[in-house]
């Protein structure tokens, strides 16, 4: 279940399916980026005090992956809800939230 | 050129070489480790606030990118530094620091 | 509009929905995977004449983006027909059909 | 060991000791490229053969890790052989070689 509240554009009805459940994922979901953003923090520290370069590298591989395991949290949390939701109402608002989602998805494969 | 200090396991003479001229760098890494430091706490930011999950994940694609570009800097300068010195040297360091540089790569391109 | 002949597990009446509309982008992505087909097989040949390294890992990385943005736009199409039409069925349709779609995300992403 | 036979640029002297015992790795490299050239060939047919899209993807994802990892053993041939030894001979032929891996792996690293 996911952290997003605002599934905007759906009308009421949807957006209330669509928002159901989605405490847990959200303390999950800061619980990680306050991880990957000591991660970050320790990173600059270890430039700061010129530690090995690679110790540097194999720190921010790991962060760049914990990223990207936030993300598709994210994702999975809004294909769950909101496009979920939108594909039911459908028309343009299923067009337009499927039209984002995809560009999202782009965006992050080549990141 | 970069910020590594330590190039670990050189000897004093290829030491030296290898570690001239990485302050500007270093600053420049400094400075950008900070910035994403300051996204990754503006997304966890963005997700307390239940902002759009796509532009979260807009971020996170973001600071992945910056990430990676941070991480082709300091590889860049390890290999004109480091391993550069470490080829002169030759021997085992230069089988090591070869080796070690190689799986660094990988991490990287599989994170 | 996609490709995908086989939204398995779809009712007849989405099914049909589902599958409105795929011919062009069938052909276009045929056209697209024989491209790089025969970039790998250049690759190959490459190596066979033992041509420049670095000139092989660009041909490498280039066959890599191609394959990505095939992906994606098999990925967009079935978002929009398969994934579309089980969220309008609902069910456990919807919840599996959602699942997958995840997951195929994440491979894609980590690969 | 890798298949890089032409480390153009190097003195000859340096050239032999940059291409001693490429055999083994070439045969390996073009062995996975062919497996990889087959693999888009059997892509290309599902989806002529209307396969399920997600079985597509999977297949994709799968072509582009394997791509990466012949990169990888590409990259680590070239850095252990014509990167190695034009940081030996030094100077500009040095200089060149380095900027060219570093822009060599930051293309696959974005790939």
């Amino acid at each position: 279940m996911g952290y997003i509240m605002g599934c905007v554009q759906l009308k009421d009805e949807y957006q209330e399916a669509a928002m159901h459940g989605y405490d847990d994922d959200k303390a999950k979901v800061i619980a990680r980026l306050r991880r990957i953003e000591g991660q970050v923090h320790a990173i600059t520290q270890m430039v700061e005090d010129n530690k090995y370069c690679i110790d540097v590298l194999t720190q921010i591989s790991a962060s760049n992956s914990a990223l990207k395991s936030v993300a598709l949290i994210l994702l999975d949390d809004h294909l769950n809800h909101c496009v979920r939701q939108a594909a039911v109402q459908g028309g343009e608002v299923a067009d337009s939230k499927l039209e984002e989602a995809s560009a999202a998805i782009a965006r992050l494969v080549r990141s």
